[in-house]
């Protein structure tokens, strides 16, 4: 048995996989496989129904917001977004830079709009600014920020404090706490990480952020107003990545839901964080405390080389996923809601073994 | 068994799904699904680079042309065709409208830049325009038309005779017949019809038409040079239907290749459309002889209640998919490489003893 960390594409819930697998050549009892049926067929739009549905649910979404299934991933809202908000040359919007993505994020903005930063960008990423240090634009068009920055490790304790129209990417951390929806102008996620394959991104956001006058024309599949008329079947949709949706949803509804996740993230994550505290400086997190991820733990051993044989090491024992972002190097650890209580242990195991082996 | 004729996403070669479903849970000997793994792994690298050099080999593609997979299926082409291609606000491109899909193109096209329409838009799509009927501009920064049009059911029976830059959606029509790539400055097809899952678009462009200069910005994801550069992982692609493509590259390899699959087609919808055509005109294609399509073989019957009836009475013997686009209405049976000869000679029967039926 793989023992998963994947940052992303990631884990997905064996049971999951396992009822994939079973019904892969008869979806729903049309006798046709899942990736054969139309996305206009009564059977996927029941099935796309019933996740907007569950995903309702899930996150207590409020009916004026409406969810979207669209194509190009997280870093093709970093442009749509910009492109379906802005109505005037003269918009500004806010951007928090935390990480990578945020900073990416900002960058593709500033192709549309006049990007102002909160804070000014650190050199280094170590963890979320303070409240006071934000200078937010009145009137800005929205905040943007990310709440778990993937590649850094992380993650604000909280939703932004703000008067202003949050957007938010929840990519890495999507449907693993509960959250208030309404506090919130858009939330959105590329699915591969806490939910299904890669190649989908889900965007909840509020009515009256579709219906803006734009000043930028709008691919058409990526039109919110348009996706959101025609139930994200605008064109043709990633119909796979749907299905496995739907069904990592059922299995969050039926495995405690939000709180429940949220408990064993915070759990799985501690696990970790201990270790790394307790190991007398072997393995260290520079991630200010209360800012560090439930769901990327990072941290450095003392020298690059012994890094890499904590990796090697880590493979031989079927640890995997474990290296750090190519950008930061280092070790990387993501706990995603389908990964285990058991390989946490078993990952906090080995590195309590690698220490004492290499002290 | 169901005897599939869906229009995209479409039948997928059983052998193909059996290999998905029976190695769903291991992909390559890795213990974990192909749905969890990284699209940074050296797994996946392989497989990628082995699609890409499986597609050259099948389409003979020349050295100065990159293949890029990208995310929002053909019609994100629509649009990041002419974000990357329109270099100044005098350009001016060349569209041939020959249905449903051109026209979407030219309209999304529109928004970018210099539409010309090479021939006027017909109040009904009926055929390909004749060769002397073409207005081309001089100095056009390309010429665009759909190869095959799967509403209307229109094939070019033969590459567009013009010296400018042949732009071609072959969505439909992908590894269906040999081609020439080098008469083409681009190729771009969704993978739903004969290729893979949905969620994924392909492109074939020659390089240098990937280092223009742009006049608008273009979205990092649809971005032609950052991704020919990043081997189509610039963000997370789809990994699912690359792999499904992957397969069915070897599939098409393994069964004859194109020329085989070419000469199956014209077997395929030759048998259709001389039904229709010896059946005394209870069935009726509007379609011009010579611009009949092998892929999507689309006809009428007397009245829309006899259509209703033909689709459920197959629906009764499992011909599946037969239901003319929303947007056209009548019959259309959708004949891509996965569709069998048993199914389609399975469909011509059927469609003989309903006319004895009800005439
Ligand atoms: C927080 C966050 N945002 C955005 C992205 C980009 O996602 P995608 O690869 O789907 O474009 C990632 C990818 O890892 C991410 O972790
Ligand atoms: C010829 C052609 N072009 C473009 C499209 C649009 O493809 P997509 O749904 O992948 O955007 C289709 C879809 O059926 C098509 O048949």
């Amino acid at each position: 048995m793989v023992h998963l960390f994947n940052a992303g594409p990631a884990k997905v819930p064996d049971t999951v996989l396992k009822q994939v697998q079973s019904e892969f050549l008869n979806f729903a009892g049309t006798g046709i496989s899942i990736v054969e049926i139309s996305h206009r067929s009564p059977e996927f739009t029941a099935l796309l129904n019933e996740s907007n549905a569950n995903m309702r649910e899930i996150l207590e979404i409020p009916d004026n917001y409406q969810i979207l299934w669209l194509a190009g991933g997280a870093s093709g809202l970093f442009a749509s977004l910009p492109l379906n908000l802005i109505s005037s040359k003269d918009d500004v919007v806010d951007y928090i830079v935390t990480g990578t993505w945020s900073k990416n994020a900002a960058k593709e903005a500033e192709n549309y709009t006049n990007v102002n930063y909160v804070v000014p960008i650190p050199s280094d990423f170590t963890g979320v600014p303070l409240d006071e240090s934000m200078n937010f634009t009145s009137g800005a068009k929205y905040v943007y920020y990310c709440d778990n920055e993937t590649v850094n490790g992380i993650e604000f304790p909280h939703t932004l404090k703000t008067d202003g129209t949050i957007i938010c990417d929840m990519s890495s951390n999507f449907l693993t706490r509960p959250i208030e929806v309404s506090k919130y102008g858009a939330i959105f996620a590329g699915v591969q990480k806490n939910v299904a394959p890669a190649g989908l991104a889900v965007l909840i956001i509020r009515d009256d952020l579709i219906s803006t006058e734009r000043l930028h024309p709008v691919p058409k599949v990526w039109d919110f107003k348009l996706q959101a008329a025609g139930n994200s079947c605008v064109n043709t949709p990633n119909v796979f990545s749907m299905y496995v949706t739907n069904l990592v949803l059922k299995h969050l509804m039926e495995n405690g839901g939000l709180k429940r996740f949220c408990e064993l993230s915070t759990q799985k994550s501690s696990i970790l964080y201990n270790v790394i505290d307790n190991s007398n400086g072997f393995y260290s997190c520079k991630i200010e405390k209360d800012s560090r991820s439930r769901m990327n733990v990072t941290f450095n051993l003392t020298t690059k080389e012994l890094e890499a044989e904590f990796v090697k090491k880590a493979a031989d024992v079927k640890i995997e996923g474990v290296k750090g972002h190519r950008s930061v190097g280092g070790i990387r650890a993501s706990l995603y809601n389908a990964v285990s209580l058991d390989s946490v242990n078993f990952l906090a195991d080995f590195m309590k073994s690698f220490q004492k082996d290499h002290e």
